[in-house]
Protein backbone atom coordinates (compact mmCIF):
# COMPACT_ATOMS: atom_id res chain seq x y z
CA UNK A 1 0.00 0.00 0.00
CA UNK A 2 1.50 3.50 -0.80
CA UNK A 3 1.10 6.20 1.89
CA UNK A 4 -1.84 8.86 0.91
CA UNK A 5 -0.65 11.63 -0.59
CA UNK A 6 -2.55 15.21 0.48
CA UNK A 7 -3.24 18.05 -1.95
CA UNK A 8 -4.16 21.57 -1.19
CA UNK A 9 -6.14 23.22 -4.25
CA UNK A 10 -7.12 26.76 -4.98
CA UNK A 11 -10.90 26.63 -6.71
CA UNK A 12 -13.16 29.75 -7.25
CA UNK A 13 -16.99 29.22 -7.91
CA UNK A 14 -19.85 31.67 -9.00
CA UNK A 15 -22.38 30.88 -5.80
CA UNK A 16 -25.34 31.08 -7.16
CA UNK A 17 -25.03 29.37 -9.75
CA UNK A 18 -24.65 26.19 -7.09
CA UNK A 19 -26.93 25.21 -3.35
CA UNK A 20 -23.35 26.24 -1.45
CA UNK A 21 -20.60 24.04 -0.36
CA UNK A 22 -21.88 21.63 1.95
CA UNK A 23 -22.79 18.24 0.49
CA UNK A 24 -26.26 17.63 -0.38
CA UNK A 25 -28.31 14.54 -1.77
CA UNK A 26 -29.37 16.98 -4.80
CA UNK A 27 -25.55 16.50 -5.81
CA UNK A 28 -25.44 20.34 -7.02
CA UNK A 29 -23.23 21.55 -4.05
CA UNK A 30 -19.78 22.94 -4.80
CA UNK A 31 -18.41 20.00 -2.63
CA UNK A 32 -20.66 17.55 -4.86
CA UNK A 33 -19.20 19.10 -8.11
CA UNK A 34 -15.92 18.51 -6.73
CA UNK A 35 -15.71 15.47 -5.38
CA UNK A 36 -16.90 14.22 -8.52
CA UNK A 37 -14.08 15.70 -10.96
CA UNK A 38 -11.73 14.57 -8.60
CA UNK A 39 -12.94 11.08 -8.18
CA UNK A 40 -12.77 11.07 -11.86
CA UNK A 41 -9.11 11.78 -12.13
CA UNK A 42 -8.36 9.46 -8.64
CA UNK A 43 -10.68 6.91 -9.94
CA UNK A 44 -11.39 6.05 -6.00
CA UNK A 45 -13.95 8.50 -4.15
CA UNK A 46 -12.51 11.71 -2.75
CA UNK A 47 -13.27 13.32 0.20
CA UNK A 48 -12.95 16.96 0.58
CA UNK A 49 -12.64 19.39 3.15
CA UNK A 50 -12.48 23.36 2.57
CA UNK A 51 -11.74 26.55 4.68
CA UNK A 52 -14.80 28.04 4.49
CA UNK A 53 -18.13 26.29 3.91
CA UNK A 54 -20.31 29.27 1.90
CA UNK A 55 -24.00 29.05 1.67
CA UNK A 56 -26.04 29.21 -1.45
CA UNK A 57 -25.02 32.23 -3.42
CA UNK A 58 -21.80 33.07 -1.89
CA UNK A 59 -18.77 33.04 -4.49
CA UNK A 60 -15.36 32.41 -3.85
CA UNK A 61 -12.16 33.34 -4.87
CA UNK A 62 -9.49 31.62 -2.96
CA UNK A 63 -11.23 28.45 -1.75
CA UNK A 64 -8.73 26.00 0.12
CA UNK A 65 -9.54 22.95 -0.68
CA UNK A 66 -7.25 19.57 0.35
CA UNK A 67 -7.74 15.41 -0.38
CA UNK A 68 -6.56 12.81 0.23
CA UNK A 69 -5.49 10.28 -2.73
CA UNK A 70 -3.42 7.13 -2.80
CA UNK A 71 -2.94 7.55 -6.78
CA UNK A 72 0.01 9.67 -7.82
CA UNK A 73 -0.75 12.35 -10.56
CA UNK A 74 0.56 15.75 -11.55
CA UNK A 75 -0.39 18.82 -10.45
CA UNK A 76 -1.88 19.62 -14.27
CA UNK A 77 -4.30 16.30 -13.38
CA UNK A 78 -5.45 18.15 -10.22
CA UNK A 79 -5.99 21.47 -11.70
CA UNK A 80 -6.79 20.90 -15.62
CA UNK A 81 -7.50 17.60 -15.68
CA UNK A 82 -10.64 18.59 -12.61
CA UNK A 83 -11.34 21.66 -14.47
CA UNK A 84 -12.29 19.47 -17.69
CA UNK A 85 -14.67 17.60 -15.00
CA UNK A 86 -16.46 20.04 -13.57
CA UNK A 87 -19.15 22.73 -15.01
CA UNK A 88 -19.08 25.92 -15.44
CA UNK A 89 -18.99 28.75 -12.43
CA UNK A 90 -16.60 26.11 -10.55
CA UNK A 91 -12.87 25.79 -11.42
CA UNK A 92 -9.49 24.92 -9.61
CA UNK A 93 -6.56 27.25 -10.13
CA UNK A 94 -4.09 26.06 -8.31
CA UNK A 95 -2.99 22.50 -7.24
CA UNK A 96 0.17 21.46 -4.74
CA UNK A 97 0.88 18.50 -2.71
CA UNK A 98 0.71 19.28 1.12
CA UNK A 99 2.47 17.85 3.97
CA UNK A 100 -0.28 15.63 5.51
CA UNK A 101 -0.02 17.69 9.02
CA UNK A 102 -1.73 20.51 6.70
CA UNK A 103 -5.18 20.74 6.86
CA UNK A 104 -7.56 23.03 5.09
CA UNK A 105 -10.53 23.71 7.55
CA UNK A 106 -8.75 23.10 11.19
CA UNK A 107 -5.35 24.70 10.07
CA UNK A 108 -6.77 28.21 9.13
CA UNK A 109 -6.46 30.99 11.15
CA UNK A 110 -8.00 33.37 9.96
CA UNK A 111 -10.89 33.89 7.07
CA UNK A 112 -11.11 36.44 5.12
CA UNK A 113 -14.38 37.85 3.41
CA UNK A 114 -15.87 41.03 1.03
CA UNK A 115 -18.84 42.01 0.62
CA UNK A 116 -19.49 44.66 -2.66
CA UNK A 117 -22.65 46.59 -2.52
CA UNK A 118 -23.91 48.89 -4.64
CA UNK A 119 -26.10 52.09 -4.31
CA UNK A 120 -28.34 53.82 -6.53
CA UNK A 121 -32.17 54.08 -8.01
CA UNK A 122 -32.06 50.63 -9.90
CA UNK A 123 -30.58 47.38 -9.08
CA UNK A 124 -27.20 46.92 -11.26
CA UNK A 125 -29.08 44.25 -13.50
CA UNK A 126 -25.47 43.68 -15.18
CA UNK A 127 -24.27 42.13 -12.46
CA UNK A 128 -27.90 40.39 -10.75
CA UNK A 129 -26.07 37.68 -8.32
CA UNK A 130 -23.00 39.09 -8.28
CA UNK A 131 -22.96 42.25 -5.93
CA UNK A 132 -25.52 44.00 -3.23
CA UNK A 133 -27.83 46.63 -3.49
CA UNK A 134 -29.03 49.16 -1.53
CA UNK A 135 -31.31 51.90 -3.27
CA UNK A 136 -30.80 54.87 -1.25
CA UNK A 137 -27.08 56.54 -0.25
CA UNK A 138 -25.28 55.01 3.11
CA UNK A 139 -23.53 57.40 5.01
CA UNK A 140 -20.10 55.16 4.61
CA UNK A 141 -18.21 57.34 7.63
CA UNK A 142 -21.14 56.08 10.19
CA UNK A 143 -20.92 52.75 9.16
CA UNK A 144 -16.97 52.29 9.01
CA UNK A 145 -17.19 53.74 12.85
CA UNK A 146 -19.71 51.19 13.86
CA UNK A 147 -17.70 48.21 12.11
CA UNK A 148 -15.25 49.45 14.90
CA UNK A 149 -17.28 48.34 16.99
CA UNK A 150 -16.98 44.46 16.39
CA UNK A 151 -12.58 43.99 15.94
CA UNK A 152 -11.75 41.87 19.12
CA UNK A 153 -12.74 39.05 21.11
CA UNK A 154 -16.78 39.12 21.47
CA UNK A 155 -19.98 36.57 22.28
CA UNK A 156 -21.48 37.68 18.49
CA UNK A 157 -24.82 35.78 19.29
CA UNK A 158 -26.67 39.05 17.72
CA UNK A 159 -24.91 38.16 14.44
CA UNK A 160 -25.44 34.41 14.30
CA UNK A 161 -28.30 32.64 12.34
CA UNK A 162 -30.22 30.37 14.63
CA UNK A 163 -29.53 27.05 12.77
CA UNK A 164 -25.93 27.75 13.45
CA UNK A 165 -23.80 25.04 14.98
CA UNK A 166 -20.63 26.59 16.17
CA UNK A 167 -20.34 25.24 19.81
CA UNK A 168 -19.30 28.73 20.72
CA UNK A 169 -20.64 32.26 19.89
CA UNK A 170 -17.37 33.60 20.41
CA UNK A 171 -14.85 35.04 17.44
CA UNK A 172 -11.85 37.07 16.99
CA UNK A 173 -12.57 39.87 14.29
CA UNK A 174 -9.13 41.55 13.23
CA UNK A 175 -10.22 43.70 10.77
CA UNK A 176 -13.68 45.24 9.79
CA UNK A 177 -13.37 48.02 6.90
CA UNK A 178 -15.95 50.00 5.35
CA UNK A 179 -14.20 51.02 2.19
CA UNK A 180 -16.05 53.58 -0.44
CA UNK A 181 -15.75 52.36 -3.89
CA UNK A 182 -17.01 53.69 -7.24
CA UNK A 183 -20.51 53.73 -7.18
CA UNK A 184 -20.93 51.90 -3.77
CA UNK A 185 -19.25 50.14 -0.87
CA UNK A 186 -16.75 47.64 -0.20
CA UNK A 187 -16.82 45.80 3.38
CA UNK A 188 -13.93 43.54 4.29
CA UNK A 189 -14.29 41.45 7.66
CA UNK A 190 -11.43 39.08 8.83
CA UNK A 191 -11.93 36.85 11.47
CA UNK A 192 -10.85 33.68 12.91
CA UNK A 193 -13.76 32.14 12.31
CA UNK A 194 -17.33 33.24 11.28
CA UNK A 195 -20.87 31.85 13.04
CA UNK A 196 -23.97 31.25 10.69
CA UNK A 197 -24.91 34.55 8.32
CA UNK A 198 -22.22 36.52 10.65
CA UNK A 199 -21.45 38.67 7.45
CA UNK A 200 -24.27 38.92 6.03
CA UNK A 201 -25.78 39.37 9.48
CA UNK A 202 -23.12 42.39 9.79
CA UNK A 203 -23.97 44.17 6.12
CA UNK A 204 -27.59 44.37 6.83
CA UNK A 205 -26.73 46.05 10.33
CA UNK A 206 -24.31 48.54 8.97
CA UNK A 207 -26.71 49.34 6.16
CA UNK A 208 -29.32 50.00 8.53
CA UNK A 209 -26.75 52.48 10.43
CA UNK A 210 -25.45 53.93 7.00
CA UNK A 211 -29.35 55.13 5.90
CA UNK A 212 -29.66 56.74 9.46
CA UNK A 213 -31.79 53.96 11.01
CA UNK A 214 -29.63 53.48 14.32
CA UNK A 215 -26.15 55.53 15.30
CA UNK A 216 -23.12 53.92 15.19
CA UNK A 217 -22.52 53.02 18.68
CA UNK A 218 -25.54 50.93 17.96
CA UNK A 219 -23.27 48.03 16.68
CA UNK A 220 -21.90 47.97 20.14
CA UNK A 221 -25.14 47.61 22.02
CA UNK A 222 -25.96 44.46 20.01
CA UNK A 223 -22.82 43.14 21.03
CA UNK A 224 -23.83 43.61 24.54
CA UNK A 225 -27.62 42.09 23.98
CA UNK A 226 -26.12 38.65 22.31
CA UNK A 227 -29.91 38.89 20.73
CA UNK A 228 -29.98 38.14 17.13
CA UNK A 229 -33.97 39.34 16.87
CA UNK A 230 -33.01 43.03 17.93
CA UNK A 231 -30.19 43.27 15.06
CA UNK A 232 -30.50 44.18 11.59
CA UNK A 233 -32.46 41.52 8.69
CA UNK A 234 -29.79 39.01 7.22
CA UNK A 235 -28.74 40.99 3.87
CA UNK A 236 -28.95 38.99 0.57
CA UNK A 237 -25.79 36.66 -0.28
CA UNK A 238 -25.29 38.04 -3.79
CA UNK A 239 -22.16 40.68 -2.92
CA UNK A 240 -20.54 38.20 -0.87
CA UNK A 241 -17.22 36.76 -1.40
CA UNK A 242 -14.75 34.15 0.62
CA UNK A 243 -11.35 35.29 0.04
CA UNK A 244 -9.09 33.12 1.14
CA UNK A 245 -7.42 32.17 4.19
CA UNK A 246 -3.99 32.59 6.61
CA UNK A 247 -1.92 29.69 7.68
CA UNK A 248 0.39 31.47 9.39
CA UNK A 249 3.65 31.91 8.03
CA UNK A 250 4.31 28.36 5.67
CA UNK A 251 6.50 29.36 2.98
CA UNK A 252 5.76 26.23 1.08
CA UNK A 253 2.16 27.27 0.67
CA UNK A 254 0.89 29.96 -2.02
CA UNK A 255 1.48 33.58 -0.68
CA UNK A 256 3.72 31.97 1.82
CA UNK A 257 1.01 30.89 4.08
CA UNK A 258 -1.94 33.47 3.93
CA UNK A 259 -4.07 33.13 0.31
CA UNK A 260 -6.31 36.06 0.03
CA UNK A 261 -7.69 36.67 -3.29
CA UNK A 262 -9.94 39.69 -3.49
CA UNK A 263 -12.61 40.87 -5.68
CA UNK A 264 -13.27 44.51 -7.42
CA UNK A 265 -16.57 45.13 -8.67
CA UNK A 266 -17.65 48.98 -9.59
CA UNK A 267 -19.23 51.17 -11.88
CA UNK A 268 -18.32 54.90 -12.94
CA UNK A 269 -19.39 57.35 -15.18
CA UNK A 270 -20.28 61.09 -15.39
CA UNK A 271 -23.67 60.39 -14.69
CA UNK A 272 -25.17 60.11 -11.21
CA UNK A 273 -27.98 57.58 -10.66
CA UNK B 1 -55.60 63.34 -29.32
CA UNK B 2 -53.07 63.87 -27.25
CA UNK B 3 -49.69 64.68 -28.89
CA UNK B 4 -47.05 61.87 -27.89
CA UNK B 5 -44.87 62.26 -25.48
CA UNK B 6 -41.04 60.77 -25.87
CA UNK B 7 -39.31 59.13 -22.83
CA UNK B 8 -35.65 58.46 -22.87
CA UNK B 9 -34.59 55.38 -20.45
CA UNK B 10 -31.20 54.46 -19.38
CA UNK B 11 -31.06 50.82 -19.12
CA UNK B 12 -28.98 48.02 -17.51
CA UNK B 13 -28.90 44.59 -18.44
CA UNK B 14 -27.18 41.24 -17.56
CA UNK B 15 -26.32 39.81 -21.17
CA UNK B 16 -26.03 36.22 -20.53
CA UNK B 17 -29.28 35.86 -19.28
CA UNK B 18 -31.15 37.04 -22.46
CA UNK B 19 -31.12 36.11 -26.13
CA UNK B 20 -29.51 39.65 -27.31
CA UNK B 21 -31.42 42.95 -27.67
CA UNK B 22 -33.12 42.56 -30.56
CA UNK B 23 -36.86 41.39 -31.13
CA UNK B 24 -37.22 37.75 -31.29
CA UNK B 25 -40.50 35.35 -31.38
CA UNK B 26 -38.90 33.55 -28.74
CA UNK B 27 -39.84 36.89 -26.79
CA UNK B 28 -36.83 36.19 -24.29
CA UNK B 29 -34.49 39.25 -25.62
CA UNK B 30 -34.16 42.56 -23.71
CA UNK B 31 -36.39 44.47 -26.29
CA UNK B 32 -39.12 41.83 -25.81
CA UNK B 33 -39.10 42.23 -22.13
CA UNK B 34 -38.66 46.17 -21.80
CA UNK B 35 -41.60 46.44 -24.14
CA UNK B 36 -44.07 43.86 -22.10
CA UNK B 37 -42.93 46.29 -18.97
CA UNK B 38 -43.57 49.66 -20.46
CA UNK B 39 -46.87 48.69 -22.34
CA UNK B 40 -47.94 47.22 -18.60
CA UNK B 41 -47.33 50.59 -17.68
CA UNK B 42 -48.79 52.55 -20.50
CA UNK B 43 -51.76 50.67 -21.22
CA UNK B 44 -50.84 50.18 -24.79
CA UNK B 45 -48.19 48.89 -27.12
CA UNK B 46 -45.11 50.45 -27.07
CA UNK B 47 -42.08 50.22 -29.32
CA UNK B 48 -38.60 50.90 -28.37
CA UNK B 49 -35.68 52.02 -30.03
CA UNK B 50 -31.97 51.93 -28.85
CA UNK B 51 -28.47 53.12 -29.30
CA UNK B 52 -26.57 49.75 -29.15
CA UNK B 53 -28.27 46.11 -30.38
CA UNK B 54 -26.09 43.84 -28.12
CA UNK B 55 -25.97 40.24 -29.44
CA UNK B 56 -26.66 37.10 -26.46
CA UNK B 57 -24.16 37.33 -24.15
CA UNK B 58 -22.84 41.15 -24.50
CA UNK B 59 -24.15 43.54 -21.33
CA UNK B 60 -24.81 46.70 -20.94
CA UNK B 61 -24.71 49.66 -18.48
CA UNK B 62 -26.16 52.50 -20.24
CA UNK B 63 -28.63 51.59 -22.75
CA UNK B 64 -30.13 54.49 -24.29
CA UNK B 65 -33.46 53.78 -24.97
CA UNK B 66 -36.54 55.81 -25.86
CA UNK B 67 -40.26 55.17 -26.65
CA UNK B 68 -43.16 57.28 -27.52
CA UNK B 69 -46.61 56.91 -25.39
CA UNK B 70 -49.85 59.23 -25.18
CA UNK B 71 -50.35 58.75 -21.47
CA UNK B 72 -49.38 60.86 -18.71
CA UNK B 73 -47.13 59.13 -16.14
CA UNK B 74 -44.73 60.48 -13.55
CA UNK B 75 -40.83 59.72 -14.76
CA UNK B 76 -40.97 57.27 -11.80
CA UNK B 77 -43.50 55.26 -13.49
CA UNK B 78 -41.19 54.76 -15.98
CA UNK B 79 -38.73 53.94 -13.92
CA UNK B 80 -39.65 51.27 -10.59
CA UNK B 81 -43.19 51.26 -12.19
CA UNK B 82 -41.49 49.01 -15.17
CA UNK B 83 -38.72 47.95 -13.00
CA UNK B 84 -41.82 45.95 -11.33
CA UNK B 85 -42.60 44.58 -14.72
CA UNK B 86 -39.10 43.01 -15.25
CA UNK B 87 -37.15 40.19 -15.08
CA UNK B 88 -33.89 39.84 -12.50
CA UNK B 89 -31.16 41.05 -15.19
CA UNK B 90 -32.91 44.32 -16.16
CA UNK B 91 -33.02 47.28 -14.64
CA UNK B 92 -34.49 51.02 -15.66
CA UNK B 93 -31.82 53.08 -13.37
CA UNK B 94 -33.50 56.60 -15.23
CA UNK B 95 -36.23 57.90 -16.84
CA UNK B 96 -36.70 61.41 -18.20
CA UNK B 97 -39.08 63.27 -20.95
CA UNK B 98 -37.33 64.51 -24.35
CA UNK B 99 -38.14 66.38 -27.10
CA UNK B 100 -39.56 64.74 -30.21
CA UNK B 101 -36.11 65.47 -31.98
CA UNK B 102 -34.33 63.03 -29.86
CA UNK B 103 -33.69 59.23 -31.27
CA UNK B 104 -31.28 57.16 -29.22
CA UNK B 105 -30.08 55.23 -32.28
CA UNK B 106 -30.16 57.90 -34.87
CA UNK B 107 -29.02 60.56 -32.58
CA UNK B 108 -26.08 59.51 -31.23
CA UNK B 109 -22.83 60.01 -32.62
CA UNK B 110 -20.58 57.73 -30.94
CA UNK B 111 -21.09 54.54 -28.95
CA UNK B 112 -18.47 53.01 -26.28
CA UNK B 113 -17.91 49.77 -25.28
CA UNK B 114 -15.24 47.74 -22.51
CA UNK B 115 -14.23 44.54 -22.78
CA UNK B 116 -12.91 43.03 -19.71
CA UNK B 117 -10.31 40.03 -19.68
CA UNK B 118 -8.58 38.10 -16.73
CA UNK B 119 -5.40 36.34 -17.80
CA UNK B 120 -4.72 33.23 -15.65
CA UNK B 121 -3.80 29.58 -15.34
CA UNK B 122 -8.39 29.07 -15.03
CA UNK B 123 -10.94 30.66 -15.91
CA UNK B 124 -12.21 33.20 -13.33
CA UNK B 125 -15.17 30.64 -12.35
CA UNK B 126 -16.90 33.06 -9.47
CA UNK B 127 -17.90 35.68 -12.69
CA UNK B 128 -18.28 33.55 -15.37
CA UNK B 129 -19.95 35.03 -18.32
CA UNK B 130 -19.18 38.14 -16.84
CA UNK B 131 -15.29 38.75 -18.27
CA UNK B 132 -13.16 37.11 -20.51
CA UNK B 133 -10.80 34.84 -20.44
CA UNK B 134 -7.18 34.11 -21.42
CA UNK B 135 -5.04 30.66 -20.04
CA UNK B 136 -2.22 32.69 -21.22
CA UNK B 137 0.16 35.51 -20.26
CA UNK B 138 -0.37 38.54 -22.82
CA UNK B 139 1.33 42.06 -23.94
CA UNK B 140 -0.40 44.56 -22.93
CA UNK B 141 1.49 46.97 -24.99
CA UNK B 142 1.56 45.09 -28.20
CA UNK B 143 -1.92 44.82 -27.53
CA UNK B 144 -2.38 48.85 -26.77
CA UNK B 145 -0.06 49.82 -30.27
CA UNK B 146 -1.69 47.06 -32.29
CA UNK B 147 -5.05 48.89 -31.53
CA UNK B 148 -3.97 52.25 -32.22
CA UNK B 149 -3.77 51.56 -36.20
CA UNK B 150 -7.63 50.95 -36.27
CA UNK B 151 -7.94 54.71 -34.73
CA UNK B 152 -9.42 57.18 -37.57
CA UNK B 153 -12.17 56.22 -40.79
CA UNK B 154 -11.51 53.00 -41.77
CA UNK B 155 -12.83 50.29 -43.72
CA UNK B 156 -13.70 47.40 -41.48
CA UNK B 157 -14.25 44.79 -43.03
CA UNK B 158 -11.84 42.19 -42.01
CA UNK B 159 -13.99 42.77 -38.53
CA UNK B 160 -17.61 42.12 -39.72
CA UNK B 161 -19.45 39.65 -38.82
CA UNK B 162 -20.55 37.77 -42.29
CA UNK B 163 -24.16 37.79 -40.82
CA UNK B 164 -23.73 41.82 -40.57
CA UNK B 165 -26.65 44.21 -42.27
CA UNK B 166 -24.88 47.40 -41.94
CA UNK B 167 -24.78 49.15 -45.53
CA UNK B 168 -20.93 50.55 -44.84
CA UNK B 169 -17.71 48.69 -43.70
CA UNK B 170 -16.59 52.16 -43.27
CA UNK B 171 -16.47 53.26 -39.56
CA UNK B 172 -14.54 56.35 -37.67
CA UNK B 173 -13.07 54.21 -34.39
CA UNK B 174 -12.01 57.67 -32.08
CA UNK B 175 -10.63 56.13 -28.90
CA UNK B 176 -8.85 52.39 -28.69
CA UNK B 177 -7.23 51.46 -25.50
CA UNK B 178 -5.57 48.60 -23.47
CA UNK B 179 -5.65 49.26 -20.55
CA UNK B 180 -3.69 46.52 -17.34
CA UNK B 181 -6.07 46.06 -14.53
CA UNK B 182 -5.33 43.82 -11.83
CA UNK B 183 -5.60 40.52 -13.03
CA UNK B 184 -5.47 41.08 -16.81
CA UNK B 185 -7.18 44.21 -19.33
CA UNK B 186 -9.54 46.62 -20.03
CA UNK B 187 -10.02 47.05 -23.93
CA UNK B 188 -12.03 50.31 -24.41
CA UNK B 189 -13.16 51.41 -27.98
CA UNK B 190 -15.42 54.48 -28.99
CA UNK B 191 -16.52 54.55 -32.49
CA UNK B 192 -19.26 56.03 -34.82
CA UNK B 193 -20.73 53.05 -35.00
CA UNK B 194 -19.51 49.13 -34.73
CA UNK B 195 -20.18 46.22 -37.09
CA UNK B 196 -21.45 43.34 -35.98
CA UNK B 197 -18.82 41.28 -34.09
CA UNK B 198 -16.62 44.49 -34.58
CA UNK B 199 -16.03 44.49 -31.17
CA UNK B 200 -15.42 40.99 -30.09
CA UNK B 201 -13.36 40.68 -33.87
CA UNK B 202 -10.94 43.47 -32.25
CA UNK B 203 -10.21 41.26 -29.20
CA UNK B 204 -10.08 37.80 -30.69
CA UNK B 205 -7.20 39.95 -32.82
CA UNK B 206 -5.65 41.84 -29.87
CA UNK B 207 -5.31 38.83 -28.11
CA UNK B 208 -4.09 37.07 -30.84
CA UNK B 209 -1.10 39.66 -31.28
CA UNK B 210 -0.70 39.59 -26.98
CA UNK B 211 -0.29 36.04 -27.11
CA UNK B 212 3.03 36.30 -29.64
CA UNK B 213 0.83 34.89 -32.71
CA UNK B 214 1.59 37.87 -34.85
CA UNK B 215 3.11 41.47 -34.54
CA UNK B 216 1.46 44.71 -33.91
CA UNK B 217 1.73 45.48 -37.32
CA UNK B 218 -0.77 43.06 -38.32
CA UNK B 219 -3.51 44.88 -37.37
CA UNK B 220 -3.04 47.35 -40.21
CA UNK B 221 -2.09 44.64 -42.72
CA UNK B 222 -6.11 43.29 -41.98
CA UNK B 223 -7.64 46.57 -42.47
CA UNK B 224 -5.93 46.77 -46.03
CA UNK B 225 -6.53 43.29 -47.17
CA UNK B 226 -10.49 43.78 -45.75
CA UNK B 227 -10.82 40.18 -45.45
CA UNK B 228 -12.51 38.46 -42.91
CA UNK B 229 -10.80 34.85 -42.84
CA UNK B 230 -7.55 36.38 -42.46
CA UNK B 231 -8.26 37.88 -38.63
CA UNK B 232 -8.47 35.80 -35.16
CA UNK B 233 -11.34 34.30 -34.43
CA UNK B 234 -14.51 36.20 -32.45
CA UNK B 235 -13.56 36.68 -29.06
CA UNK B 236 -16.16 35.32 -26.88
CA UNK B 237 -19.19 37.62 -25.92
CA UNK B 238 -18.72 37.52 -22.01
CA UNK B 239 -16.64 39.98 -21.45
CA UNK B 240 -18.47 42.41 -23.76
CA UNK B 241 -20.06 45.31 -22.04
CA UNK B 242 -22.45 48.39 -23.85
CA UNK B 243 -21.20 51.72 -21.76
CA UNK B 244 -23.40 54.24 -23.43
CA UNK B 245 -23.77 56.61 -26.53
CA UNK B 246 -22.86 60.27 -26.96
CA UNK B 247 -25.38 62.93 -28.49
CA UNK B 248 -22.92 65.99 -28.35
CA UNK B 249 -23.36 68.77 -26.10
CA UNK B 250 -27.06 68.83 -24.96
CA UNK B 251 -27.54 70.17 -21.93
CA UNK B 252 -30.99 68.41 -20.73
CA UNK B 253 -29.87 65.05 -21.28
CA UNK B 254 -27.82 63.01 -18.73
CA UNK B 255 -23.98 63.88 -18.88
CA UNK B 256 -25.19 66.61 -20.50
CA UNK B 257 -25.50 64.15 -23.88
CA UNK B 258 -22.41 62.43 -22.99
CA UNK B 259 -23.89 59.28 -21.33
CA UNK B 260 -21.13 56.80 -20.43
CA UNK B 261 -20.90 54.18 -17.61
CA UNK B 262 -17.77 52.11 -17.27
CA UNK B 263 -17.73 48.61 -15.33
CA UNK B 264 -14.68 47.76 -13.34
CA UNK B 265 -14.36 44.15 -12.50
CA UNK B 266 -10.61 42.60 -11.43
CA UNK B 267 -8.92 39.92 -8.71
CA UNK B 268 -6.05 41.24 -7.11
CA UNK B 269 -4.02 39.32 -4.35
CA UNK B 270 -0.94 38.50 -3.16
CA UNK B 271 -0.73 34.78 -4.97
CA UNK B 272 0.43 34.25 -8.60
CA UNK B 273 -1.83 32.51 -10.45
Amino acid sequence: MTEPQRWLLLVAYAGDRFHGWQSQPSGQTVQDHLERAIAAIAQHPVRVHCAGRTDAGVHALAQVVHFDTVVHRPASAWQRGVNAHLPPGIAVWHAQPVSRRFHARFGARARRYRYLLLVGAAPPAQWCGKVGWFHRPLDGEAMQRAAQYWVGTHDFSAFRAAQCQAKSPVRTVTAATVTAIPGGFAFDFEADGFLHHMVRNFVGTLVAIGKGYAPPEWAAELLTHRDRTRAAPTFMPDGLYFCGADYGAVPELPGGGRIIKVPHLAIDGEIAT
